[in-house]
């Protein structure tokens, strides 16, 4: 199950050394020469991190609001756990990319670290809490110590998004929801086509990893990693003179069989494909394991470069946006008494949602703030009365505001309603006072109407809701 | 302004320093005697850290959406910034308490601390991208080596809730707008009742820490500070011959005059009370400071030990659940050239709002799904019956849950749909698929009805929007 992923681990650890190297030396320049003395304050996040400007944010929050919208339509609790483990729970659970996690600094007490993912801390969390069945999610950052490549979209601190379900139950329910909950996010997120690959990671093991191989065998490998189908294919694998011989691959593929006619029931075949050759990172897999990938070419990053950039375990293959699997074996490395609690999880390749939705929005304008209405003055000496106003929206629950300036100019109010997206303005003038009325304007229409002071609520919410 | 922070903080760490040294020799202790050569995993969280369970994050989603929903209709913007900063962007900026903060290991390039705040990551990133106007608000979580209280909810890792006004306005416009802020979150949260306090940093720095006071003078302070008002207080205090000689005193209390003024207007002088005992501890106020305090006995944490377990810079008070104030000074400190970007801000006590809303929903059962309804069978060999339905569901937009069993037994369905809060169980029987029907219960009160196929979405979206 390593190979690829190993490989690109080393080559990001090897470049990762001599990038340190590198900076070492030029901050030893830097103290040496030309410094008059005076410290030179460096105005910068840490590297492989970044802000998240207002326009980011506000994609952001539009993703999160749909993925978390399809986790609680199936019915999942959420959990947060804190950002950093003591050390030793994260030990042993990454193998060569343990050297990626991050320490803190031994102040006194606890040797901590920053989390690598939220899986092991959910884990821990089960174990810990005797939690024999959760349906979670868990959207959260975690840290790697990679090297960054962050016009690619490869940060150091990048968010996880993880649903998982953990419980003794009937084999494969649980598994094809995780597929069905794949199919909903991907579709309602309009990225383009995708395809869903799947594999079973013990008939994978059976067949590729198992060193007793015959060279016969070996050459069939060849055949079979090379297959993609459907529900006929497993059909096909099982009558396999060569398969049907291990018991492990026949449950495998019974279980393949099963699980497809669950599909089918949910709706989601149209997209999902038994596909022998996906391998995953990480070695806690035991069951079902899968890989959403977009098919639509020039949607995302490129294809080389996306696959080096991938995280090691996320993936392996070009333009992934959600993988998982099942994983049996992982909260009873945290139980006292090895207790075992199986999981099925999928993990959504946010990061690289988000640089695509960034991508598509790039030409659009995005509004960075829900305001409906813009209180505005069209002579001088009208503050109190713009204040008393927005005042009596806000406590009506309108989304609204006003410029901090005692007399600001109605062309320059008028601008900010065009530059921020605000879809009404409410105008003040002392002709309006007069009459107890409000010059309520359409931006987009230009349109303007007096509207009374006691219906203005009302009328707002109506035209907003429109929208 | 230090005083009685300064104390706590040096308290709080002699107490850290013995427990961290306590924790050591207990290390030490099972490292030598008792331990048969097999490791003992310890499973929990670091010090002062703790998960948040499903329970938890619903009152935490709730508290979230109420806060979130005010900054919104208020016009905010958001906006996100690393976990980590480079070492030296914190230092200098919390005195005494830069020995709380978390350092990362060196593991070869930046010297990186875990942020304390996120004023100071707020001013670095309006320094390093030139911005001179925003009104954002930023809810994440910050870090402090500080001695945990974890019973009486303080905690290592916590959450800091901000919003913040930066820009060159008309005095205390957007100050006025804070406070309207913090009495409108704290209403809606119906904490019950309570109070905001009011001084002037820099009036308050002339009358007490000035230290070129005359004794008279310094005999007056006494009255002073014990003095609580409103606008009558700030006109009175300006007539006063003493304090009328101090060009700053006078400035001070001229804007708490106009402030008062525009509070009129927003509708929150019922809670506003100028207060000149008001201290808090951070140095870089710069003109109005303010605290909310709840003021119901019995309501939240206790007096004494509420006072001590605050977070130094957070509060000196009683109850505190919300402050802030002006600082001028901050993003200066950041821009290589010194240029000033006036601040106004306020800080919303998120943690401690969170333990009273856990208090008070300790007798209430809290949902911690959103389920509308359970599908259900009736008898036996119906999965897959339930399988299409939930998915119609679920492509219909209903949150659905169903077991993930073959067989599950009726009563244990049902049962579920009880503790969970689910509002309708759609049951699936033999006969019902006979006649094209599902029947419909409603939990609460134990009807059924019996709802043709192609009605149920409309049903179940008429019943569960009426809730």
């Amino acid at each position: 199950m390593l190979g690829l992923t190993t490989r690109f681990s080393f080559l990001a650890l090897c470049v990762l050394q001599i990038d340190e190297e590198v900076a070492k030396l030029l901050e030893l320049k830097a103290q040496l020469g030309g410094d008059d003395g005076k410290h030179q304050f460096v105005l910068k996040t840490a590297k492989g991190t970044r802000d998240y400007n207002p326009r980011q944010m506000a994609i952001r929050e539009k993703v999160f609001n749909t993925i978390i919208g399809c986790f609680k339509r199936h019915g999942a609790e959420t959990i947060d756990t804190p950002v950093f483990e003591l050390k030793e729970t994260l030990t042993g659970k990454y193998g060569e990319d343990s050297k990626l996690i991050y320490d803190l600094k031994d102040q006194g007490g606890e040797l901590l670290s920053l989390r690598y993912d939220l899986t092991v801390p959910f884990a821990r969390y089960l174990a810990m809490n005797k939690i024999t069945n959760i349906k979670r999610y868990h959207i959260a950052k975690v840290y790697r110590r990679d090297n960054p490549a962050m016009t690619r979209g490869r940060y150091r601190e990048f968010y996880q998004c993880d649903f998982d379900i953990a419980g003794q139950y009937d084999a494969m329910i649980p598994d094809a929801e995780c597929l069905k909950i794949v199919h909903e996010i991907l579709s309602e997120l309009e990225l383009g086509d995708f395809c869903i690959k799947m594999a079973w990671a013990d008939v994978k093991k059976e067949m590729v990893n198992e060193k007793g191989l015959s060279e016969e065998v070996a050459d069939q490998i060849g055949e079979y990693v090379s297959m993609q189908g459907g529900m006929d294919l497993a059909e096909r694998l099982l009558q396999d003179q060569k398969l049907s011989q291990s018991k492990q691959a026949c449950a495998g593929l019974s279980d393949i069989k099963l699980l497809f006619s669950y599909l089918q029931l949910l709706q989601v075949t149209d997209k999902v494909v038994f596909d022998l050759s996906l391998a995953r990172g990480l070695d806690y897999y035991t069951g079902v394991i899968y890989e959403a990938v977009l098919t639509q070419t020039g949607v995302g990053l490129g294809s080389t470069e996306a696959q080096q950039e991938a995280h090691a375990e996320d993936s392996v293959s070009v333009g992934s946006v959600a993988g998982g699997g099942r994983y049996d074996g992982l909260v009873g490395m945290f139980d006292p008494k090895g207790r075992k609690v199986p999981c099925v999880g999928v993990s959504i390749g946010i990061e690289r949602i988000f640089s695509i939705m960034e991508q598509k929005a790039s030409a659009e304008k995005v509004r960075t703030t829900e305001v409906q209405v813009m209180v505005v003055s069209a002579q001088k000496n009208l503050l109190q009365e713009r204040l008393k106003l927005v005042s009596d929206l806000w406590n009506g629950g309108v989304k609204a505001e006003m410029m901090y300036k005692k007399n600001p100019k109605l062309l320059s109010q008028l601008q900010h309603c065009e530059e921020a997206g605000i879809p009404l303005v409410a105008i003040l003038g002392e002709q309006e006072l007069k009459d107890g009325v409000v010059k309520l304007r359409v931006v987009s229409t230009r349109e303007e109407f007096d509207i009374c002071r006691a219906d203005l609520l009302a009328e707002i919410r109506r035209r907003t809701s429109e929208a």
